[in-house]
């Protein structure tokens, strides 16, 4: 087989813990599929900026364009929340999703059968819930002007929100494509009453939409978005939207899951380069005792050979490795009803090596 | 007693029905109590586009000025949905917040304990859990400049989303002052890592926090207020977030409540004035059949009475007949288990009025 790249990039807090199992994953895949992987770890995040100034070095990106695919751990954390803009983790997380070009974010919501009670949700209404967030993710109002001029009210702070039809066209066509392939239902969630961005959105998903007659399409305001998901999580199959309703919708969605420790995500671009990283953040308080659930992690790996390796094999392969270790009862702390009986990061990472 | 005048607007949908309900609890207060009351009815929303060809007319405006309150009932329908922006019922809903400087937005989301099961949260969750959002109505996105305009990338949209020190200052305090009258906690939401007004709103509200040594603040980022109400609703007391934060987040918490259709909002301004209406919608679907539940209307009258008049006697006596009806089981259908025994909408009106 020909060697993929793919960089590696451990970032903060347990990112280093879960980001390690997932490489031991990686390994077992080259012996059982014949794959051939070449890693390279790059720095990013907060120990980018105790190390080299910045929380994205040039370095990092050189290595993460010429690789295939790029492995996230998570980043962030206390140490560098009071830090002035350009030398905080979220800069580098904004800075990397732009310079790659990844202008679609992949949030699936899926309940685990193991972690049903986990919800806050009833089980009867959690029943059948498995969506897809399709968010923008290099547009919208988090990466417009923004400036502080003087007002007669004093001091006045301005973000701009824009968006242009070649940016909505492209996420919205691949909403579309990605609900051909799942149950055919997409709903496309906007501010259309209120924002002219939205008005400009809904205009383009109307004048594409004839080009998948088999897809049901919906809009849905964004405000009963959030209540839609509540009442009838389970009717959701793709949800569409712009960048920021995304990042408030989709964090949404995954906790109502109950099962937001182990969801895997991807942000992609143009062809078939992408970047998958855990749904969770890098939880600081537990970091490097162990505790951390590696799956989320090792289902991203999951979702990068199906999405940008087309290595279907290997991505049923793991995902089913994930699902016998859990059927047979083992348990990080994080999803263990009885916590005497927890296993650790590492513990949890051999077993689904040696399930697959 | 002086008279107090009340600018009544019945508006479209259901919006007649539940009015002319608490129209009736109205009359009783002044028997009961002694207060007296002048009213004046005024067109808003779709039946003002369709009767005077536009949704805010002049008139109406006059009417709500030269009135101590408003009470709405609520606006909108499909029948306008197409409409263009200046003929849209919502283009009204803003005009009026506008004009008459209605800057904060309270909307409390309580669990009402005849309808804890209605919530598609488990029982234990949401147990205790009754907050507040309070919700800056008049800036932000909403008022911003939109605009389209021509680009590489074909046409495109734009909205300004701008906040000066003085409108985050005014609601921010109010929301500390509402928060020392409850439990004392308040969480300031925003998107701080990302925006420019998310900055300028953590810092006015750090620097004014010292004012109000007794409240225990917390800073919250939207998306994880999105999920941490629904992780721990009952955590809240009050949440004081910008209008477009506070329109996703005070629809999604109302709806975890289970008691939507009961709820009661305010918008205010400088001093006493306000506009009353219950946060459910015109609810179309079931408008001139007697389905709709007036109690949402009912109690956004009693919350006039306690906020705009300091008639708190009256307020106290509506809530009680109110939960004194509900404790008796009478039911409307929205929230009647057996749909068979439901009553109507003015047999509910006429149990209350007379359980004052
Ligand atoms: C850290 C932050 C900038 C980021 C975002 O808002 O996009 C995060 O919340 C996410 O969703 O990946
Ligand atoms: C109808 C719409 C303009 C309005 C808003 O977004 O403010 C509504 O959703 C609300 O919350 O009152």
């Amino acid at each position: 087989a020909d060697v993929k790249k793919i960089a590696v990039i451990a970032g903060d807090g347990i990112g280093p813990e879960v980001v390690a199992e997932a490489e031991k994953v990686l390994k077992r895949t080259e012996e059982v599929f014949g794959y051939r992987f070449e890693t390279e770890h790059a720095l990013f995040g907060g120990i980018a900026i105790d190390e080299k100034g910045t929380p994205l070095p040039e370095e990092t990106l050189t290595v993460c364009k010429s690789a295939d695919a790029v492995l996230l751990g998570a980043v962030g954390g206390p140490k560098w929340d009071n830090n002035s803009k350009e030398l905080r983790p979220e800069t580098g997380l904004l800075g990397i999703r732009k310079a790659l070009g990844l202008f679609s974010n992949l949030r699936p919501a899926v309940v685990f059968d193991c972690l049903k009670d986990a919800s806050t949700l009833k089980p009867e209404v959690l029943e059948g819930t498995d969506l897809m967030v399709v968010r923008e993710l290099t547009g919208g109002i988090y990466f417009g002007e923004k400036f502080r001029r003087e007002s007669a009210q004093g001091e006045e702070a301005v973000d701009t929100c824009a968006y242009n039809v070649t940016e909505v066209e492209r996420i919205v066509r691949q909403a579309f494509e990605i609900a051909q392939g799942r149950r055919k239902k997409l709903a496309s969630v906007d501010k259309a009453n209120v924002l002219e961005t939205s008005r400009l959105w809904r205009e383009v998903v109307n004048r594409v939409a004839p080009d998948y007659p088999d897809v049901e399409l919906e809009h849905v305001l964004v405000d009963n978005c959030a209540m839609q998901l509540l009442r009838r999580p389970s009717s959701f199959d793709v949800i569409v939207t712009e960048n920021m309703f995304g990042d408030i919708l989709s964090d949404e969605a995954a906790m109502l899951t109950g099962s937001i420790g182990m969801l895997a995500s991807a942000s992609l671009g143009e062809g078939s380069f992408g970047l998958y990283e855990p749904v969770h953040g890098s939880a600081p308080d537990i970091a490097g005792q162990g505790l951390a659930n590696p799956i989320a992690t090792i289902l991203s790996l999951a979702l990068m050979f199906r999405t940008t390796f087309g290595y279907t094999e290997g991505a049923d392969a793991i995902e089913a490795a994930v699902s016998d270790v859990l059927n047979a009862g083992h348990r990080t702390s994080d999803i263990a009803v009885d916590k005497s009986t927890a296993i650790s990061t590492t513990e949890m990472g051999d077993l689904i090596v040696a399930a697959i």
